[in-house]
């Protein structure tokens, strides 16, 4: 695989369940990326280190997603100009997912983390996708067909109902 | 000026008090932009247009701000592959914001919105810059002295309380 | 069965077994409708197009039912004059329903949604049927057995209660 | 003015600040409509008597406000088959509104009250016009020449700072 | 069993798998009471009824139950002199029970509702007890004895862990 | 006055502002009652010596109002077998008041607190006159009577609207 | 074992599961604590011993865990110089766990409580421990050697994901 | 001043108004302390510094406050075995302080922060001072004769109001 672009990373291995949608995403649209676990509060220098570094390590993006009180993405902004696209993750003590939100999307001036929907990290890589566009027409490209299949299955949602009806459509 | 490359949009004029935080940043980047009042619920088609030919006019990321149940922002990115960075408004019968920030954050899975703080348009001019930046090295160098005045600014604040001490710096 | 009255619309398939109890209420009430799948966010002008023609077709009453960021409702009534009843789903990453609930019901001045509970689907067939009875004394007469039915359910618990004792019965 | 068509309650005389503006939209919409104070909780068999006799009366929709543990709406809807508009009022000791909010919307299965925004009285009177429209074309007329304002003063908004510059524009 | 001084009554049959804690405290304190099923929503008229009479069939205080949007303790207590004691119930369309909560506990001003936990019906039973006791010794020697209980109860959890060890105290 | 049967207590004197009103009811009722400042944080063995004492000192009820982290009403109420009401107060560092409500509401099985709304220190003072009229119908028929006043205070809100036009009686 | 140093308490037999995990951390930091159940609202006078007598006793910190309107760690700090842990337990009928957090976070000026996160009995071990470290040099050195085992498990996770791949990784 | 044993620390100079609390309790135990700006987002390696050598250079607690996303005291945590204390700040922008509150407690296991409450700064200070007590008995005795203040404070309250009367005291 070529350089990668983007960096996927997570605060701890148990979130990979929810952030390898974002690997798959990036996958479908052929945009090199690497993955691993970084954690801010277990391993901080290791996580200074991976932000300091990236932008000269050719990322473009920087895709981070930590549950509860998640300081990684807001860290990794601090430490680096690169875009930062943040995926709060619903952790088992999770005060229903509010903590990871609140801690991802309320950076304060200066600092931006483009934050997703809670355990949101296909959105992520689509957001990932989507900046790598900005300057890779093929990427757009493959983004117009992907929201194209988005499309398609609505339609054939609508077509099964019209055609079985709606009673039996819902069973 | 150039031709726009950020396209700043908002919901209602009165949101223009915050939104134009970001209009400002993006001026000290030196990143043509353009601004406009879009209303996704009072001019839906004006946002179908502006949406759906954005990238053609050579959009490469949009800012929307709104408040309240805050459509614009996800209805835009419905509507394009461009990058859209959503800001929530706290508006005047807001129920204390979060009604903004949830209809802006909980994209569902497909139609990413780059979610900022409440408020947060300076930040989002500043992501709006990041994602420039990738295709940009001019700006990645005005984003670093940027990252450098913030810094400049606690060291001021520092030196400050070292000198005066903490009692008279607090007055 | 003649032309339908009430339109019901959900963002997605999965919607159906919550949105089907608006269904089978109109049904008991005799009043005609259609139901199909439209995505505010998958298929923006799809959506456009159903709002801006239903009353064209004779629509008298949207139901929309949507979860998470729910644009849907909202953005039907930009496009519509027609009154549009919106129905917050609980859907899988949604946080506890307050997303779509905010998103639904705190619609800016100039475009109402008339909101009803939490999955309220049934309630949302109930209202539809209580505006369509505005001009139709046969609907009325149907709503107003259906008021007696609910309060000959109570009166059947109490007297369970009052024959079989409050022990047995809550058994 | 001939005979009311809505009928406009509220809790307390302190509402009718926030409730006036569903009456002034009616006027508007030259709607034929009554005003007065009930209250659930200080005379509830006032509320009894003007909720079940609201459609001999040939009131066809009701809007009732209140703040709080906001019991008017829900009430009067079960003692009436008329559709029941409620108007969450966010009240001097609310709990920031979410009390008046969710003791309106969260109505049981079988009795629905179509909520609208925090503090929505002006779309509550919307919603009335919606639904008397639905036998009256005159006010569908007068609806979608309402709806066309709307989008005239969000155009009058982006030509103002089309010509003055958004800087100007947001002083 | 003598004449009732407390009446339990509840919005649903199925609250009384909840409701029925407070029916059983009350057996226990030897305090006779009545048990029904009286809805807000779908019998008005004898929830009216109901807490109209209270006070003269002899009833001295009334513990109402109720869910979601829950109306019948705010309502009874419009109603009647009596002390009125609420128990939010978690129905299974609440958000979070907020709703219950919200409902009973922020009545307005003059109409009190003496509101205990969610799901707190137990509590609900020993309050009416104590109201009870207020001119009833043998009801306060009997509360004094199952405080005495409780604190027994306590006793017996530490002197496990004491002779067991913490550790096997918790498998 | 003769020996007082309600005790008002509060955690500082700053809430005197809004336990006054609970004061102040209690005299209209003609009950005699005493008032202090106790403190669960800052004077444990004052409360302790205050609720253990309280039956025998005559007291059939307790108003304990208390902001934030409010442990009055209910320490007091495992103190005692009284019934206690509690007060939750919106003090200055709260968080929207939610801290106190729930530290108040949310008690354990076997130790009720009666809690009435946010900052409804009057609800509380016709909740303790309602315990006391179970034991004297001199309070039933105040009480009463107060719930008349209550049903006058709206009549005359709706005769002045009638006279005067909602428009003018809303200025 | 010697003298304890750690007291650590909870209100119910049944916080047990969670609160072990505090005993579990001090045992391999070798710091001699005590465990058992003291409730707040059951044992109020127990209680007031326990906490006035801890310092005596040789105590040098309180683990103090607690469920619903949470006030255990709260009035234990009022009687005591001792600094207070307070660990909020999401018991079976909390609000999702904000009662606990608010009741025991909340705490008034005058009485801190340092509070962890919701069923943080694990963190509240870690916190005693490092609080014991202030005078134990030996306890410093083990919970570096802690801090370190807590990398090297993330350093496992990241080798882990290199050698197998994230897709393997994460099944 | 002899070598500061507490280092207290805030994101902002803005922060002092509120952290100058902590400073001013300290200096009244006649603790020693340090005082500076330290942002973890705008100075993250001068933030890693501080923390990594806090212990070396002979501090024993650390009070961290910050608002908004607030990073500081759970970032420091992670670079230390010291204690450390979180002040969440009810910054402007903030979505009710619940942001920063969730954003310092809710720390994964392994890494605790001391929260104390929104804007509880003092309370800071008394915890820092509580924990230095546990190896320095003057400081005990201060901390004793201060809780002795607080029990000072409410004896005068209810005394002018015995003396005053209820009425005249809440003037």
């Amino acid at each position: 695989m070529s350089k990668p672009l983007v960096g996927i990373i997570m605060g701890s291995q148990s979130d990979l369940k929810i952030m390898k949608e974002a690997a798959e995403f990036l996958e479908e649209m052929k945009i090199p990326f690497e993955l691993t676990v970084v954690s801010a509060h277990r391993t901080p220098k290791r996580m200074v280190d991976y932000a300091s570094t990236a932008a000269d390590r050719g990322l473009k993006v920087i895709v981070a997603g930590a549950g509860g009180a998640a300081h990684l993405p807001g860290m990794v902004a601090s430490l680096t100009t690169l875009p930062v696209i943040g995926v709060p993750i619903k952790s088992s003590n999770s005060i229903d997912g509010w903590d990871s939100v609140l801690s991802i999307l309320q950076m304060p001036s200066g600092v931006p983390v483009a934050t997703v929907a809670l355990n949101g990290s296909k959105n992520a890589g689509i957001l990932a996708a989507q900046i790598i566009s900005v300057a890779d027409k093929a990427v757009t490209k493959r983004l117009s067909q992907y929201k194209l299949s988005l499309q398609k299955k609505v339609e054939e949602s609508f077509k099964e109902i019209e055609s079985k009806g709606w009673r039996r459509s819902s069973e």
